[in-house]
């Protein structure tokens, strides 16, 4: 491969997905990122450009900076890199903006030194990513960024990543209502104890998730799609969460629960025009409280990163 | 279906598989009852003959006296069922003998019934024979033993079993030291609370299982097979617990863990050379510290209940 510059499209995900705290995510097809990764002469990571968001341009406190140079530690590369990142997705919104920037980084990085690394080694590299936004190496949005579709961190020590099956009709509609949950916050409010009871309920809807994915069993997908553990909780954070959920499951969406950390909203349909629905009946219920939103419909990406023209 | 008398294999199951505490349970092949099931004109059930154990015959101390009652409370029949049971799975052993017995009177009564009732209704009259043995109306037994193969209980209120697919080269080995465990008792010891980081590593391991099962990856099967609530504590029960495990594994066992309640210990292996080897070791540790047992090597069972001729 001799071309010295990339230019890609970074998935936005969804971690959790209600039942999976900390293990599952999926990536979205319609809503990410796009970078630009140019090979130079001069050694280290240099962010050139950053548009749509206000982002820290200085290498070590950007997500792809702090990513890029991880790889560039273990590469013994001689050459360096230009970053251009053009954020779609909003930081803070809770579907992986920090995670799309990271991976996007090591993924072209990887590509344009002719892949030396392997997803597993990539996804641990777009760790130091997200350690640096919220304190914390998850893996939960960059595994399904990289690999597409449902991810499952079956464990950190050692990383272990399990690519899932994902039905072809399966859609995601998500809704970022306009308020700043951060993170590092919303992790503060979780209990460092549950009930073995909830315990079993939860791995029991995570059991049953992965079966429905695998089975492409929509209606056991949805009937899995329950958090006894995290959302009582962190749904209070976000406003109108409980109508949000009642109205797109009225609406026939298969199941409803919070993207990541918040504020967002996803819920999972059969077929795009379900998912329409469900959109609108989303978008009406912040209207009607007035708090502005961002509404997004997207098939679930099977794909991971892409390669633009 | 004219026949008035049926006789059956009851299959000996696997309950918790490691990871899916109170959701997971597997069925054997060669390790169960023998039942013969009559239908006669006195309405009720009697328990007419039991042979290999030493169990209540009167119908409403006996599980499968009383999960066939349950079963006969629903269906309005007029005729009433003679039950012979011969037992081969010891009381006690932690491989589902007390559910054997009531998901073999349900399945055969309702066959000599002409099928008024679904498996799931099935699965509920039996755990009523599980409310007598254990104090607790538990599913993780008798689902396997009715459905065949691997089953995940992924909820109770409303009862949701899903039936996983099962690799055709897993076999188990299932070694019983005889010492007696109560499931009531062994239910005592769990703590209530557990902690989040520990309920996160072992749902993560529930998907890696049931990923596993889908995919044929025994490797992830293996891998999975951790369990960080129930075992640390139960498998202080069980004599030589920990070297057990070290030599099954040792051996090529993909992993070993407790059997239900226990005090049964089974590993996991692909293919019955493996599995046998793994019953070798599994035995020697026994004969050199002086406790009696039994070993069971087995295919797993993905038919459930048999007719036998």
């Amino acid at each position: 491969m001799s071309r010295n510059e990339i230019r890609i499209f970074c998935p936005a995900t969804i971690a959790n997905v209600s039942c999976g705290f900390d293990v599952l995510g999926v990536a979205l097809d319609s809503v990410g990122d796009e970078m630009v990764i140019r090979k130079v002469p001069e050694k280290g990571i240099r962010i050139t450009e950053i548009t749509g968001q206000d982002l820290p341009r200085e290498t070590h406190q950007n997500v792809a900076g702090v990513a890029g140079l991880a790889l560039l530690a273990e590469s013994g590369s001689k050459f360096g890199f230009e970053i251009e990142i053009h954020k779609k997705i909003k930081a803070g919104s809770g579907i992986g903006s920090s995670a799309a920037s990271s991976t996007g980084a090591v993924w072209a990085i990887n590509e344009l030194l002719d892949r030396p690394f392997s997803p597993l080694q990539l996804v641990k590299f777009a760790m130091e990513g997200e350690r640096l936004a919220s304190g914390v190496a998850h893996a939960d949005n960059v595994a399904p960024a990289l690999f597409g579709g449902f991810t499952l961190v079956r464990s950190y020590e050692p990383l272990d990543i399990i690519p899932i099956h994902c039905p072809d009709q399966l859609y995601a509609t998500v809704i970022h209502p306009q308020i700043e949950v951060r993170t590092s916050d919303s992790r503060k409010i979780l209990k460092t104890h549950i009930t073995l009871a909830d315990g079993i309920k939860q791995w029991g809807n995570v059991g049953g998730l992965i079966a429905g994915l695998f089975t492409e069993d929509y209606d056991l997908i949805g009937r899995s799609l329950v958090d006894y553990i995290v959302e009582p909780i962190r749904s209070i954070l976000i406003p109108g969460f409980d109508k949000i959920k009642s109205v797109s499951k009225e609406a026939g969406a298969l199941g409803c629960g919070i993207s990541g950390s918040g504020p967002s909203i996803f819920a999972f349909s059969k077929g795009e025009a379900k998912a329409r629905e469900v959109a609108e009946k989303m978008t009406e219920v912040y209207q009607s409280i007035g708090i502005d939103y961002d509404v997004h419909v997207s098939k679930i990406n099977t794909q991971g990163i892409k390669i633009l023209d």
